[in-house]
């Protein structure tokens, strides 16, 4: 078992044996369920920030729960109240954080990069929580563990990521580790929602949806970004449906035993029906919430473990 | 000593007996004054999540601080700011929640009802903290453990509630569980105040204040919501005053060891003359928010008690 | 060692062995350094409130992280969405939270005595973490932490504080700790951010900032207002940053060994040059903010302490 990560900044540099590290750990935690004696005291005396420059509810609460059944001292900043505000930049925000001697820093901001930038400044461990359309390396660990339960395995399986690819660092963070553990992926959606250069990552692409979703073993929905309605790239939340929303006659175009995925907050009746979202023979958008404390626990002990081994020399 | 309820949502489900069970449990947190030590830690190990859709100062501060003082971990997510916005629904957001396996959620909602509906959906215990003009159980609960050390006994008080009944969830569930308990309660206030059919509750109703105090044991005095003033139910704040604030002159009319109540906030000069809340030889208004955190520990306290007896099975 | 104090509501009231007692005990917190276990728990049990009226990111993180490193309940309430807004005095805010029995608030007002004004009417420890333009006495406190760790002593120095004196509680608080602990002080910056009959402090005043930081030890820069620019009392960022802002050719005028400070956060290129403020060879600013959790560490300890020793009797 190893994991030689310093910081969680994405999916990108992680090796496939390090990803099934976080899950076995993930695993077992999610074994223990609600009751905290058993999951021991990992990050006892440590202390976590919670910087969201956007706001999150359950990336948030999830990280912050994770935190506290572990024994941590959970802070959580409202960054849009804070010092920004009076002009401060990033880089002067997070030194500030960092002369407190944090020992976590979980980070979302809508800049791509942004979190990277902040990590080379900082002593402390540092977990993406979600920067602009890179990466959001947590929400991909947690539906990798997800589909582990469900389907006993998370290689050579037909995967389909359907909607709103282009902007979605959720859809980015999937494919890099879907692909690490050697998948099929199909990326579903209008060719207006796809990312440029998307044959480089090695997928294939459709924009028919009942062709896209044929014989796959697993439904990726991505949650409809409502802002971007109507502004050209997609004509309307009834024309989206009938062409991309999840119902039981596109499902039916998927394996008899096919999971349906969403990572949240759902819009019923624009990107997936009311009716999948709530069959509990097929959707698994409820084991993606459980599953996510529980891999915010094993990244979070993982990281501290390192750090505990490894620290680096506190700054004047 | 029993307490049959899996959740606590309102004051109409409670037994007489139950009520005396909380009642007298929280007495005893409230002997141990703020010593922790005292209290053990019947919540160590479990997750509460404040889940507030109206803002709180008092109400919110009174449950963290019970939650914090019994050894949970206790997790306010401010629901203002959350996927709320983004379109999810209620529902959707309490499943969400659910998911990451909290053991207490205590919920305001706007809307009468709401929190029963929730409560449904989850296998955790909910306490209701106020829901549109519906229930605010553990206001009843605190003011009822008040009157008890104020007046030695809670039956066969005679009790005056003053001011806009009709919008008040403090005001119906005081009504329950003070009815409950065999007391003879009379409603003070203009009769556009008093809601529809208010006869079927077994309680006199008086729009004269001096006539509607007269003799009686305990005043309790409501908010008035100045943003319904000067829209055709009432006159004005000083019109009001004068009919239905209370003074020392209307106070002289009760019991002469009468004690005045407020849920707060207070709005002096307008129900109440600040000169009476600050009587500490009449005013228990300070009692009032101590007893709260005692009856919000108790109220905890054994519904964890009845979860841990009797766990529903966790859902997929 | 003593400190006889009950609250810490400003420098003023503080005598120089209680000032040093702080920054001794200070001192012993900053050596653990990040490690929680040699803190002791010596705010296990009690509860924090941190009531504040005006937001700040790093000093209301700041009072949590020390809370919660010495085992402390910490409380967070946002004042601006409190029931102030509902038309609550300020009094009857504070003698509600009072009746929850927290054993320390800290409390940051934007008016000027609000805080001494509420610290009469609770019984439990009160810390000013800022009230309108009297003082910040915790800032002061690390401050002169920051300087005696630097410096090796903290009397007969040196000191030029420079920028916005006028509107300044981090002028006024550190003005008089520096006069009591026997320091030469220099008020440095335009006439206009001057305040009134400040020669009764016993301080030099310059506008010129060359001849104001001649040979002194150490630089103390303030945050400029940017609100207040152009209003009449300066005239652009541009020609104050000219005049007024810290660069490489202006520090050149101070002692070699002249240590930089700035409270933050930080208006590069307006009051302070980018390139100095990041010099660890003269910005000690991350060691202010390090400084800053030991100090408040070290102040709620002994405040808790003298709680302990003279417990005032819980009002009715």
């Amino acid at each position: 078992m190893r994991f030689d990560q310093r910081h969680l900044l994405g999916i990108e540099p992680l090796r496939p044996d390090e990803i099934t590290t976080v899950l076995d750990l993930a695993d077992r935690y999610a074994a223990h369920g609600r009751r905290r004696e058993k999951h021991g005291a990992a990050l006892a005396g440590l202390t976590q920030i919670n910087m969201f420059f956007e706001n999150s509810t359950r990336t948030q609460a999830s990280f912050e729960l994770a935190g506290k059944r572990l024994g941590a001292d959970v802070m959580n900043m409202s960054m849009q109240a804070s010092s920004i505000k009076k002009g401060e930049t990033l880089i002067d925000t997070a030194m500030t954080l960092n002369a407190m001697h944090p020992d976590l820093l979980v980070v979302r901001h809508p800049h791509s990069g942004a979190v990277d930038l902040l990590a080379q400044k900082v002593n402390c461990a540092v977990l993406n929580a979600g920067d602009g359309r890179h990466e959001h390396p947590t929400q991909a660990l947690l539906d990798a563990l997800t589909i582990r339960r469900a389907k006993g395995r998370l290689h050579r399986l037909n995967i389909a990521i359907c909607g709103d690819i282009a902007h979605s660092r959720v859809a980015r963070s999937n494919i890099l580790l879907l692909g690490k553990m050697e998948n099929r992926i199909r990326l579903v959606g209008p060719a207006t929602l796809m990312p440029a250069g998307i044959a480089d990552f090695g997928v294939e692409v459709y924009d028919d949806m009942r062709k896209g979703l044929e014989g796959v073993d697993v439904v990726m929905m991505l949650r409809l970004q409502k802002e971007r309605m109507d502004g050209g790239f997609i004509p309307s939340e009834r024309e989206y449906f009938y062409r991309y929303g999840l119902d039981a006659e596109k499902l039916a175009c998927a394996a008899p035993d096919a999971i349906v995925m969403h990572p949240g907050p759902m819009n019923r009746g624009v990107e997936i029906d009311g009716t999948i979202a709530d069959d509990i023979n097929r959707s698994v958008i409820q084991d993606q919430v459980e599953m996510g404390v529980a891999v915010r626990m094993a990244a979070m002990d993982l990281l501290a473990r390192n750090l505990r081994a490894h620290p680096k020399e506190v700054m004047a």
